[in-house]
Protein backbone atom coordinates (compact mmCIF):
# COMPACT_ATOMS: atom_id res chain seq x y z
CA UNK A 1 0.00 0.00 0.00
CA UNK A 2 1.32 3.98 -1.16
CA UNK A 3 0.17 6.62 0.73
CA UNK A 4 -2.00 8.82 -1.51
CA UNK A 5 -2.81 12.46 -0.91
CA UNK A 6 -5.18 13.17 0.91
CA UNK A 7 -6.91 15.86 -1.10
CA UNK A 8 -7.27 13.00 -4.20
CA UNK A 9 -8.86 10.53 -1.53
CA UNK A 10 -12.26 11.67 -2.19
CA UNK A 11 -11.70 10.52 -6.49
CA UNK A 12 -11.72 6.82 -5.44
CA UNK A 13 -15.31 7.44 -3.77
CA UNK A 14 -17.00 9.72 -6.21
CA UNK A 15 -17.80 7.39 -8.81
CA UNK A 16 -20.14 5.36 -6.41
CA UNK A 17 -18.33 2.26 -6.40
CA UNK A 18 -19.44 -0.43 -3.56
CA UNK A 19 -17.23 -0.38 -0.77
CA UNK A 20 -16.01 -2.42 2.00
CA UNK A 21 -16.10 -0.70 5.71
CA UNK A 22 -14.18 -2.03 8.58
CA UNK A 23 -14.37 -1.91 12.22
CA UNK A 24 -12.69 -2.94 15.25
CA UNK A 25 -14.87 -3.37 18.29
CA UNK A 26 -11.94 -3.75 20.63
CA UNK A 27 -12.03 -7.11 20.24
CA UNK A 28 -12.17 -7.99 17.27
CA UNK A 29 -12.79 -6.83 13.14
CA UNK A 30 -15.48 -6.82 10.96
CA UNK A 31 -16.39 -5.80 7.29
CA UNK A 32 -19.75 -4.20 5.99
CA UNK A 33 -20.62 -3.79 2.31
CA UNK A 34 -21.66 -0.62 1.75
CA UNK A 35 -22.81 1.38 -1.62
CA UNK A 36 -25.14 4.26 -0.05
CA UNK A 37 -21.99 6.74 0.37
CA UNK A 38 -21.33 9.92 -1.15
CA UNK A 39 -18.42 12.50 -0.75
CA UNK A 40 -19.66 15.43 1.73
CA UNK A 41 -16.19 17.58 0.81
CA UNK A 42 -12.97 17.59 -0.78
CA UNK A 43 -11.30 17.60 2.09
CA UNK A 44 -12.16 14.70 2.43
CA UNK A 45 -15.41 13.94 4.25
CA UNK A 46 -17.76 11.28 3.35
CA UNK A 47 -21.70 10.29 4.61
CA UNK A 48 -22.30 6.52 4.75
CA UNK A 49 -26.15 5.47 5.33
CA UNK A 50 -25.85 3.03 7.89
CA UNK A 51 -28.07 2.23 11.15
CA UNK A 52 -28.41 -0.64 14.05
CA UNK A 53 -29.58 -3.04 11.33
CA UNK A 54 -26.22 -3.37 9.95
CA UNK A 55 -24.13 -5.01 12.86
CA UNK A 56 -21.24 -2.83 12.25
CA UNK A 57 -23.03 0.09 13.90
CA UNK A 58 -21.96 -0.39 17.65
CA UNK A 59 -18.71 -0.73 16.87
CA UNK A 60 -18.46 2.18 14.40
CA UNK A 61 -20.61 4.19 16.80
CA UNK A 62 -18.58 3.48 19.60
CA UNK A 63 -14.80 3.29 18.18
CA UNK A 64 -15.52 6.09 16.33
CA UNK A 65 -13.26 5.07 13.51
CA UNK A 66 -13.34 3.01 10.46
CA UNK A 67 -11.60 2.01 7.05
CA UNK A 68 -13.01 2.52 3.62
CA UNK A 69 -11.98 -0.32 1.54
CA UNK A 70 -12.21 -0.10 -2.19
CA UNK A 71 -13.07 -3.71 -3.76
CA UNK A 72 -12.72 -4.42 -7.28
CA UNK A 73 -14.06 -6.63 -9.96
CA UNK A 74 -12.22 -10.12 -8.70
CA UNK A 75 -13.66 -9.60 -5.48
CA UNK A 76 -17.00 -9.66 -6.43
CA UNK A 77 -18.31 -12.69 -4.71
CA UNK A 78 -16.42 -11.90 -1.35
CA UNK A 79 -17.87 -8.15 -1.44
CA UNK A 80 -21.63 -9.92 -1.99
CA UNK A 81 -21.12 -12.63 0.70
CA UNK A 82 -19.89 -9.95 3.16
CA UNK A 83 -23.21 -7.91 2.40
CA UNK A 84 -25.30 -11.08 3.28
CA UNK A 85 -24.16 -12.27 6.38
CA UNK A 86 -23.36 -10.92 10.06
CA UNK A 87 -20.28 -10.31 11.39
CA UNK A 88 -22.92 -11.29 14.82
CA UNK A 89 -21.72 -14.84 13.93
CA UNK A 90 -18.62 -14.50 11.36
CA UNK A 91 -15.46 -13.54 11.16
CA UNK A 92 -15.65 -12.32 7.99
CA UNK A 93 -11.42 -11.61 7.22
CA UNK A 94 -11.34 -15.41 7.95
CA UNK A 95 -14.35 -16.58 5.86
CA UNK A 96 -13.69 -14.60 2.68
CA UNK A 97 -10.04 -14.85 3.07
CA UNK A 98 -9.17 -11.14 3.63
CA UNK A 99 -6.13 -9.78 5.10
CA UNK A 100 -6.08 -7.17 7.77
CA UNK A 101 -3.36 -5.15 7.82
CA UNK A 102 -2.63 -2.61 10.42
CA UNK A 103 -3.38 1.43 9.71
CA UNK A 104 -1.48 4.86 10.91
CA UNK A 105 -4.29 6.51 12.65
CA UNK A 106 -6.93 3.71 13.36
CA UNK A 107 -7.55 0.59 15.29
CA UNK A 108 -10.06 -0.79 12.23
CA UNK A 109 -8.03 -2.53 9.52
CA UNK A 110 -7.40 -1.57 5.89
CA UNK A 111 -7.94 -4.61 3.59
CA UNK A 112 -4.72 -5.58 1.91
CA UNK A 113 -6.40 -7.08 -1.10
CA UNK A 114 -8.32 -3.87 -1.75
CA UNK A 115 -7.35 -1.08 -4.50
CA UNK A 116 -7.37 1.11 -1.95
CA UNK A 117 -7.94 2.42 1.46
CA UNK A 118 -8.77 5.23 3.45
CA UNK A 119 -9.03 5.54 7.29
CA UNK A 120 -11.47 7.53 8.64
CA UNK A 121 -13.20 9.30 12.11
CA UNK A 122 -16.43 9.58 12.48
CA UNK A 123 -17.51 13.05 12.71
CA UNK A 124 -20.84 12.90 13.09
CA UNK A 125 -23.32 10.56 13.52
CA UNK A 126 -27.16 12.38 11.74
CA UNK A 127 -29.37 9.27 13.63
CA UNK A 128 -32.53 10.92 12.04
CA UNK A 129 -31.39 10.05 8.78
CA UNK A 130 -29.04 7.36 9.65
CA UNK A 131 -26.57 9.58 8.01
CA UNK A 132 -22.85 9.24 9.62
CA UNK A 133 -20.56 11.61 8.75
CA UNK A 134 -16.61 10.18 7.96
CA UNK A 135 -13.43 12.39 7.83
CA UNK A 136 -10.72 10.71 6.08
CA UNK A 137 -7.15 11.01 7.45
CA UNK A 138 -4.79 9.07 5.62
CA UNK A 139 -5.26 7.48 1.73
CA UNK A 140 -3.44 4.43 0.20
CA UNK A 141 -3.49 2.80 -2.79
CA UNK A 142 -1.99 -0.18 -4.19
CA UNK A 143 -0.81 0.57 -7.78
CA UNK A 144 0.75 -2.78 -8.49
CA UNK A 145 -2.64 -4.11 -8.48
CA UNK A 146 -3.40 -5.04 -11.97
CA UNK A 147 -7.40 -5.04 -12.06
CA UNK A 148 -8.35 -1.80 -11.01
CA UNK A 149 -11.78 -1.81 -12.05
CA UNK A 150 -14.45 -1.51 -9.62
CA UNK A 151 -18.10 -2.21 -9.22
CA UNK A 152 -21.47 -0.30 -8.65
CA UNK A 153 -24.40 -2.23 -7.26
CA UNK A 154 -27.61 -1.33 -8.66
CA UNK A 155 -29.39 -2.49 -5.67
CA UNK A 156 -31.49 -5.30 -7.37
CA UNK A 157 -28.52 -8.09 -7.23
CA UNK A 158 -26.89 -6.74 -10.58
CA UNK A 159 -23.76 -4.90 -10.14
CA UNK A 160 -22.05 -2.68 -13.27
CA UNK A 161 -18.26 -2.87 -13.58
CA UNK A 162 -16.24 0.00 -14.82
CA UNK A 163 -16.14 0.71 -18.36
CA UNK A 164 -13.94 2.61 -20.43
CA UNK A 165 -12.74 6.06 -19.11
CA UNK A 166 -13.42 9.50 -20.54
CA UNK A 167 -11.46 12.27 -19.85
CA UNK A 168 -12.75 16.16 -19.90
CA UNK A 169 -10.28 17.58 -17.69
CA UNK A 170 -9.58 20.24 -20.32
CA UNK A 171 -13.10 21.02 -20.33
CA UNK A 172 -13.86 21.18 -16.40
CA UNK A 173 -10.56 22.71 -15.49
CA UNK A 174 -12.07 25.75 -13.76
CA UNK A 175 -13.90 23.60 -11.48
CA UNK A 176 -11.60 20.81 -10.13
CA UNK A 177 -10.42 20.63 -6.46
CA UNK A 178 -6.88 22.36 -5.79
CA UNK A 179 -6.36 19.34 -4.24
CA UNK A 180 -6.07 17.84 -7.56
CA UNK A 181 -2.61 19.66 -8.60
CA UNK A 182 1.28 19.52 -7.24
CA UNK B 1 -41.65 8.38 -20.48
CA UNK B 2 -43.28 5.38 -18.81
CA UNK B 3 -44.13 5.39 -14.97
CA UNK B 4 -41.62 3.44 -13.33
CA UNK B 5 -42.30 1.80 -9.74
CA UNK B 6 -41.39 3.59 -6.85
CA UNK B 7 -40.06 0.96 -5.19
CA UNK B 8 -37.18 0.58 -8.13
CA UNK B 9 -36.26 4.03 -8.15
CA UNK B 10 -33.58 4.21 -5.66
CA UNK B 11 -31.73 1.43 -8.30
CA UNK B 12 -31.18 4.46 -10.82
CA UNK B 13 -29.85 6.42 -8.31
CA UNK B 14 -27.48 3.55 -6.22
CA UNK B 15 -24.63 2.75 -8.31
CA UNK B 16 -23.57 6.78 -8.22
CA UNK B 17 -24.45 7.75 -12.11
CA UNK B 18 -23.52 11.19 -12.14
CA UNK B 19 -27.35 13.36 -12.07
CA UNK B 20 -28.48 16.44 -13.29
CA UNK B 21 -30.78 18.19 -11.01
CA UNK B 22 -33.42 20.43 -12.28
CA UNK B 23 -34.99 23.13 -10.04
CA UNK B 24 -37.77 25.70 -10.60
CA UNK B 25 -37.60 29.25 -8.84
CA UNK B 26 -41.15 30.48 -9.32
CA UNK B 27 -39.84 32.03 -12.90
CA UNK B 28 -37.77 29.82 -14.57
CA UNK B 29 -36.23 26.16 -14.54
CA UNK B 30 -32.55 25.67 -13.98
CA UNK B 31 -30.50 22.78 -13.74
CA UNK B 32 -27.19 21.46 -11.62
CA UNK B 33 -24.46 18.27 -12.00
CA UNK B 34 -24.35 16.48 -9.03
CA UNK B 35 -22.21 13.26 -8.37
CA UNK B 36 -22.07 14.17 -4.85
CA UNK B 37 -25.15 11.46 -4.01
CA UNK B 38 -26.31 8.98 -2.14
CA UNK B 39 -29.68 6.36 -1.35
CA UNK B 40 -30.99 6.82 2.66
CA UNK B 41 -33.89 4.58 2.16
CA UNK B 42 -35.77 2.04 -0.47
CA UNK B 43 -39.06 4.57 -0.17
CA UNK B 44 -36.94 6.37 -2.06
CA UNK B 45 -35.37 8.80 -0.12
CA UNK B 46 -32.11 10.17 -1.26
CA UNK B 47 -29.01 12.72 -0.04
CA UNK B 48 -27.30 14.94 -1.99
CA UNK B 49 -24.51 17.70 -1.36
CA UNK B 50 -25.20 21.15 -1.78
CA UNK B 51 -25.48 24.28 -0.84
CA UNK B 52 -24.94 28.06 -1.16
CA UNK B 53 -22.22 27.46 -3.61
CA UNK B 54 -24.81 26.37 -5.85
CA UNK B 55 -27.33 28.69 -7.52
CA UNK B 56 -29.82 26.19 -7.73
CA UNK B 57 -29.14 25.49 -4.13
CA UNK B 58 -31.73 29.04 -3.37
CA UNK B 59 -34.58 27.53 -5.51
CA UNK B 60 -34.70 24.25 -4.64
CA UNK B 61 -34.51 25.85 -0.62
CA UNK B 62 -37.38 28.27 -1.44
CA UNK B 63 -39.41 25.79 -3.86
CA UNK B 64 -38.65 22.84 -1.86
CA UNK B 65 -38.72 20.53 -5.20
CA UNK B 66 -36.85 19.44 -7.62
CA UNK B 67 -36.10 16.39 -10.23
CA UNK B 68 -33.37 13.64 -10.67
CA UNK B 69 -32.55 13.58 -13.79
CA UNK B 70 -30.20 10.61 -15.10
CA UNK B 71 -28.18 11.50 -18.09
CA UNK B 72 -26.67 8.40 -20.14
CA UNK B 73 -22.75 8.52 -21.73
CA UNK B 74 -24.13 10.40 -25.07
CA UNK B 75 -24.88 13.64 -23.39
CA UNK B 76 -21.55 13.41 -21.43
CA UNK B 77 -20.56 17.17 -22.85
CA UNK B 78 -23.56 18.69 -21.43
CA UNK B 79 -23.42 17.10 -18.29
CA UNK B 80 -19.79 18.31 -17.97
CA UNK B 81 -21.12 21.83 -19.60
CA UNK B 82 -23.83 22.39 -17.23
CA UNK B 83 -21.72 21.44 -14.55
CA UNK B 84 -19.23 24.66 -15.38
CA UNK B 85 -21.55 27.72 -15.74
CA UNK B 86 -24.17 28.88 -13.88
CA UNK B 87 -28.11 29.40 -14.07
CA UNK B 88 -27.81 33.02 -12.81
CA UNK B 89 -26.23 33.97 -16.55
CA UNK B 90 -27.31 30.91 -18.58
CA UNK B 91 -30.73 29.04 -19.69
CA UNK B 92 -29.10 26.05 -19.78
CA UNK B 93 -32.31 24.19 -21.08
CA UNK B 94 -31.89 26.44 -24.36
CA UNK B 95 -28.04 26.47 -24.36
CA UNK B 96 -27.34 22.98 -24.02
CA UNK B 97 -30.93 21.84 -26.17
CA UNK B 98 -32.66 19.89 -23.59
CA UNK B 99 -35.94 19.55 -23.31
CA UNK B 100 -37.76 20.43 -20.22
CA UNK B 101 -41.28 18.17 -19.12
CA UNK B 102 -43.91 18.85 -17.04
CA UNK B 103 -44.19 15.98 -14.19
CA UNK B 104 -47.08 15.18 -12.11
CA UNK B 105 -46.25 16.47 -8.80
CA UNK B 106 -43.36 19.18 -8.78
CA UNK B 107 -42.98 22.34 -10.84
CA UNK B 108 -39.81 21.76 -11.67
CA UNK B 109 -39.23 20.05 -15.13
CA UNK B 110 -38.84 16.45 -15.66
CA UNK B 111 -35.61 16.22 -18.59
CA UNK B 112 -36.86 14.37 -22.70
CA UNK B 113 -33.40 13.55 -23.45
CA UNK B 114 -32.50 11.64 -20.52
CA UNK B 115 -32.88 8.32 -19.31
CA UNK B 116 -34.94 7.95 -16.19
CA UNK B 117 -36.36 10.94 -13.98
CA UNK B 118 -37.48 10.96 -10.57
CA UNK B 119 -39.70 13.73 -9.19
CA UNK B 120 -38.06 14.69 -6.01
CA UNK B 121 -39.89 16.96 -2.80
CA UNK B 122 -37.08 18.05 -0.07
CA UNK B 123 -37.81 16.88 3.41
CA UNK B 124 -34.78 18.22 5.62
CA UNK B 125 -31.81 20.22 4.48
CA UNK B 126 -29.09 19.18 7.30
CA UNK B 127 -26.95 22.61 7.12
CA UNK B 128 -24.19 21.59 8.98
CA UNK B 129 -23.23 18.89 6.63
CA UNK B 130 -24.97 20.54 3.47
CA UNK B 131 -26.70 17.62 2.90
CA UNK B 132 -30.34 17.79 1.25
CA UNK B 133 -32.68 15.54 2.16
CA UNK B 134 -35.25 14.30 -0.66
CA UNK B 135 -37.84 12.46 -1.21
CA UNK B 136 -38.86 10.56 -4.25
CA UNK B 137 -42.71 10.78 -5.41
CA UNK B 138 -42.63 9.61 -8.84
CA UNK B 139 -40.09 8.03 -11.55
CA UNK B 140 -39.86 7.70 -14.97
CA UNK B 141 -37.97 6.06 -17.58
CA UNK B 142 -37.60 6.20 -21.20
CA UNK B 143 -37.24 2.46 -22.64
CA UNK B 144 -37.45 3.53 -26.23
CA UNK B 145 -34.14 4.55 -25.39
CA UNK B 146 -30.84 2.28 -26.90
CA UNK B 147 -28.03 4.03 -25.23
CA UNK B 148 -28.54 2.91 -21.61
CA UNK B 149 -24.91 3.75 -20.07
CA UNK B 150 -24.55 6.33 -17.49
CA UNK B 151 -21.43 7.63 -16.23
CA UNK B 152 -19.54 8.40 -13.07
CA UNK B 153 -17.52 11.05 -12.40
CA UNK B 154 -14.20 10.29 -10.71
CA UNK B 155 -13.99 14.32 -9.50
CA UNK B 156 -10.56 14.92 -11.33
CA UNK B 157 -12.65 15.35 -14.83
CA UNK B 158 -12.39 11.80 -16.15
CA UNK B 159 -15.45 9.67 -16.16
CA UNK B 160 -16.48 6.02 -16.24
CA UNK B 161 -18.94 4.95 -18.26
CA UNK B 162 -20.77 2.07 -17.28
CA UNK B 163 -18.98 -1.64 -18.31
CA UNK B 164 -20.69 -4.96 -18.43
CA UNK B 165 -23.59 -5.81 -15.85
CA UNK B 166 -22.79 -9.04 -13.64
CA UNK B 167 -26.00 -10.77 -12.23
CA UNK B 168 -26.00 -11.79 -8.43
CA UNK B 169 -29.69 -11.63 -7.61
CA UNK B 170 -29.95 -15.23 -6.58
CA UNK B 171 -26.38 -15.19 -3.94
CA UNK B 172 -28.33 -11.80 -2.75
CA UNK B 173 -32.11 -13.01 -2.61
CA UNK B 174 -32.73 -12.66 0.83
CA UNK B 175 -31.28 -9.28 0.90
CA UNK B 176 -33.04 -7.41 -1.75
CA UNK B 177 -36.09 -4.94 -1.11
CA UNK B 178 -39.55 -6.65 -1.24
CA UNK B 179 -40.22 -3.09 -3.61
CA UNK B 180 -38.14 -5.08 -6.18
CA UNK B 181 -40.70 -7.40 -6.43
CA UNK B 182 -44.26 -7.78 -7.99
Amino acid sequence: MHQLKLGKAFTLMESGPVVLVTTHDGKSNNIMTISWTMVLDFTPLFAITTGKWNYSFAALRKSRECVIAIPTVDLLDQVVGIGTCSGADTDKFAKFRLTPIQGKFVKAPLIKECLANIECRVIDIVRKHNIVVLEGVAAYSNPARKEKRTIHAVGDGTFIVDGRKIDRRMMMASRLSPGLYG
